[in-house]
This record gives C-alpha cells, structure tokens and sequence, in this order.
C-alpha cells in the first residue's frame, strides 16, 4: 500500500489485516469501511477510519499496476482561495504546472484541520504527485507526515511549521511589516496602530514583531491598546473602523494586516468623513493588484507571492524529478510600495 | 469502459481495439499512448489521444472491481475562481456539497476550451460523479456530451449553451440589467453608457440586450459609441475610465457590467477628481459582499449567486441521487440594491 521515498526511507507498512485485527474486526468489513460503504453501521465506518488514520494506512483506489507510474496529479489547499493573496501565488503555481502538464486541483481549507486532512486523504486516494499546502492553524506535523510518509512530498507556503523539515517559501514577514512601520515613523506619526491578523499563525506573530521592534528601534513605547487583531478581509478592515476612530490615543497612522484589511479600513475611515492619506496613514501588505487602483492609491507592502508560488510549484517539480531542493524555510524579501494612501502626520 | 446513463441512453462502447484498428496501431501502443508513457512519440501519442477524444473513449484509472461505486468526487470548472462572483456560486456549492461529504476539486479554464476538456477528461479518469461548470466561450457541445455519455453528469452555471438539454442555473440578465437601466432614467440620466462583458458570452448578449430594451422602452435612442466593452475587472473598470470621461456625449451615468467593473470605473472616475455618485451615477452588477462598503457605496443588481451555487449542487446530488431535476434553464430573478453610487442627474 506504501510508496518508499527518496531519501531512504520507508514508510511502514500498514495491511488491512493489521486494522483488522487491532479492531477485532474482519479484513472484508474494514475493506468495505474504507470505500465507505453502507453495509457497515456509519459509526463502524467511523471507527475504522479513525484506526486506519492512526495506524497510518491509505487505501490506494488506483489499480495496483498503475501504482509506480505517476497520476500528474497535484493538490493545492490554502485557507481561501478567494483571498487575492492566495489567488496571486495559485496563479503563479498554476501557470507554472501547467507548463509541465500537471493537473492541479484545490481546495479550501478554511483553516478547519479536519478539511485539511479530509483533502489530504482525497489526494493519496486519487494517488496525487505532490501537495503544496498553507497549513491551516493548529495543523499536527503528522498531518503532513502522514503525506510524506506515502510517498506524497508536501511543500508549505505563506505558513511555517514547527518541528517539521518540509520546505517552506514564504515571505519575510517580520522585515516586511518594519518596512511599513518604519515608513511611518519617518513621516512623523508616533501613535501608530496595528490592524488585524492573528497570534495563532506564524505570520501574524512575526508581522505583529515586526511592528513591536520598529517602534522600540525608534524609541516609541509599544501601547497593546493600540493593536486591533483579528481582521483579515475588507469587510473586517472596515467594520474595524469604528474602533480605530474611537481609540482614546487617537493613533494618526495604520499598518494593516494586508490590502484587504487597508482598504476596508480605508473606505470606513471615509464613511466616517475623514480622508484617508490625509488625516490617517494607511499601510497594506501584500501589493494586491488591486492596491494600486484603490482610492487614494495604497502604500503597501510587496511580499512576493508570485515568487511564492512559482518557487514553491518549481520545488515541488524538482523534487518529483528526483532532485533535491534544500528543505527548509526560503523567506522572499519584501520591498516597500509608497503611494497615496500615507502622508505626513496630520493631527485630527 | 463506459457506464450506463440514466434516462435509457447507453453510450456506445470504445474500445482500444476500436482506436487501433481505426489507426493502424496495436492496442499496445493506444494503451501505453494514454497513460502518457514515453515510450511512444510524442507526436504518436498525441494523434493517438485526438483519436480516443473524437471516438469517445474514455480510460478509466481506477480498477474495474470500483467502477459501480461512485467515488464522491464533484469537479468544478469556471472561468476564474478569483473572480468573487465565481467565488460566491463556489462558496455555497462547497458548503452544499460538504453537507453530503462529497470532495469538490476545482480548476479554472480562462475561457481556454482545451483547459477546460483537460479537467473534464481528469475527471472522467478520476471517476469522477459529476461536474458543475461554467463552460468556457466557444465550448463544442461534444465536449459536454463527453461527461454525460460516460455517465458525469454536468450541470451548467452562469452561462448557458445551445443545442444541450442539461440543468442550467442563472441569473436572468437581461431583466437584471434593465433593472439598473430603468433606475437611472428614474433619476433623469438619458445619455448613459454601458462599460463592460462580452458578446461571446450568453451573460455578455443579455445583458447588451435588456440596456438597450430599456433605453428603447423610455424613449432613448441607443447609441452604439456610448458601449465600451471588454472590461471584466476592477483593473479593466479603472483603465476605461479614460474612454469613458473622454466620450464626446458627456454621458452622466454608466451601467457596468459587473461590481468589479464598477469599483474600478468609480477609483478612475475619482481619480480624475470627479466624485462618482454625484458628477457620474455608476451602477453594478452581482451584489458582491464588497459592494457595500466600497466608497461610495454601490447601487447594483443581485444577481443570486449563492442561490445559483446551492441550486445547481442540490440538482447535481438528486441527479446522483436518482431523482431527476428537469434539464432547462433554471432563471434567478435579480433584484435592485440602491445605495450611494447613483443620484439624480448632475450636468459636468
């Protein structure tokens, strides 16, 4: 049932009768579980499930003969591939695959890890080539061990994992954040807040660091009160206006989480009658397409995702030709934007 | 190799001999031809594979013993999931789908028929059940026929096709544009542009057609200069600001083909120092969750596309389900969201 992998190693090997017997169960009974069938009781099916899971087995619904030659097939899962951000890296992988003949399909894992794996799961069966995934919060490192171990490499991006070896190509977060802060800080804003994000990614750790260290190098006194976690989207940018305008230390300058964050945020600070650019700076991160056409035009941060995803699909590509990329973390440098939507400090 | 579709048709059935005999080739060669293999020319295997497509043949990866069960895989193929109206539809036939714990892979076509038959032939080789699609300008009807004879059924959303008989879910875009239309005469605009779509497209010829309806309705001549189409895209909306401002009939509003065409126009237009809801009324189309809180916010036609999605999943898991939604066109009647982005005529 197992593939060995490059490397050396091989993955233990998981037979239906060693499910079986640990269940008590007949080999016939967990063979129909595990194509889901309604001859046994939807709880049994469950149970078994679970077994195989923990025991490491995936059942392979290719043809045995076919099992040496590769399906062309490669599974992308990201938290929401209707994020600009994730849409420019899929683009870059998808023009990239498709270069080779790949067939590339995707997924949402709505950092739910039980999605996440149910996909993972989905790909072994179909006999998927590779996964380029960004894991999604709280993911265990067997998750994806579980890939590697059959014979599937994974490669991360945007997120990085803990206790794992799997390459990863993301941008330099806590870099590219003091960029934006520090672009602030030369125009003479000192009471600067920090919109969105979370503590529960590596991203939003080192993006909220990165803002910390800039204020600290500048001697200005890190206020918690001054960070609104939690908006990722426009709508959350600009629902997260109303807070924002009515913080007591009247910050006259954002960094936001990303561009969606900056320019639902900016559309709140207008509705509320303020000019953004203007009376507030605002910063983005990411340089979506879309932050060079916002309204004023949005200082941002580029962070390179289409390298992100043509790196990480190149990786992957080498890796199934035999040939070994370096595992480990790859950080793209991100580089300042500036435009319209930052401007001198201006007191309200 | 092929399976019986419901309703009493059978396919015909292919058979490699079939492709061989037809070719002058051994089925040894058809057989490694279709799996890729390189140990038949390039050139060989693709007259091979061009072959198999005219003749309908399908090669089925997965063992023969599984072909009677179904493999709970949904495909999904749209012009760009990027596309928040596409992004929408998905939404709600993912959480439909998920319902039923069936995997739902998706790929984009761009409009670029041989992507869109390379995904439906992946599926097929998946076992896949059924498709949900969008189908790309200029799709041939085999293309369709070819999920449906080898029992995939497909449903159709968005766009529509001649000549097929399958569940197609839409909008009906010619009432929803003349909606928009008749809200602008209301406000006394009489020179009013159309910016945006496609005639390639079904969407792209209603929506033409009910603009021009309604001006004709009211009394307007139409004036075929005041069309600017093409633009799909915020970018798209930006750029033709240009042409828009610069048209010598000095139109005071503008219906858009989409809320992405929309915003955009609205970021040119304010960016030429005019203010859009006030100098230049602006309509939209989808009623995307951005619509709401762009600057100002969007007067626009909702075009029920979490409707569309959750409708077009439920008739593809009757179908499976053996319960037979009538094939035709299913139409969602939009309806008008009037916000900030129109106002009474303003004379520059």
């Amino acid at each position: 049932m197992h593939r060995s992998i490059k490397g050396g190693k091989v993955a233990q090997k998981v037979k239906l009768s060693t499910i079986a017997e640990s269940l008590g169960l007949s080999t016939a009974t967990i063979s129909l579980a595990l194509r889901d069938s309604p001859l046994v009781a939807a709880d049994t099916r469950e149970k078994i499930k679970e077994q195989a899971r923990t025991l490491g087995y995936i059942y392979n619904r290719r043809a045995a003969s076919l099992r040496t030659s590769r399906s062309g097939i490669i599974g992308v899962v990201v938290h929401d591939i209707m994020n600009p951000f994730y849409g420019e890296i899929l683009k870059a992988i998808e023009s990239e695959l498709d270069r080779s003949r790949h067939t590339f399909i995707l997924s949402n894992h709505y950092d739910s890890v039980d999605k996440q794996r149910n996909f993972i799961e989905t790909l072994l069966q179909l006999g998927g080539d590779g996964v380029i995934m960004s894991p999604a919060i709280g993911t265990p490192v067997e998750d994806i061990r579980l890939a590697e171990d059959n014979g599937m490499p994974a490669i991360l991006i945007a997120r990085q994992m803990e206790g794992l070896d799997v390459p990863t190509y993301r941008g330099d977060d806590s870099y590219g954040i003091s960029l934006a802060t520090n672009h602030l800080i030369g125009l003479g804003h000192r009471t600067i807040a920090m919109i969105g994000g979370t503590d529960q990614t590596s991203t939003g750790r080192d993006r909220y660091q990165g803002y910390v260290n800039a204020l600290r190098k500048a001697g200005i006194e890190v206020d918690p009160e001054l960070r609104i976690p939690g908006p990722r989207t426009k709508q959350g940018g600009f629902e997260a206006a109303v807070h924002f305008l009515s913080l007591p230390q009247k910050p006259t300058a954002a960094v936001c989480w990303n561009d969606l964050v900056a320019i639902g945020l900016m559309n709140g600070i207008a509705r509320a009658g303020l000019v953004p650019g203007r009376d507030i700076s605002v910063t983005g991160y990411d340089d979506l397409e879309e932050a060079s056409i916002a309204t004023p035009s949005l200082t941002t941060v580029w962070n390179g995702q289409a390298e992100v995803g043509r790196l990480a699909a190149r990786a992957l590509l080498d890796k199934l030709a035999g040939s070994h990329e370096p595992d480990g973390i790859h950080l793209i440098k991100p580089e300042m934007r500036i435009r319209q939507s930052t401007g001198p400090i201006h007191i309200r």
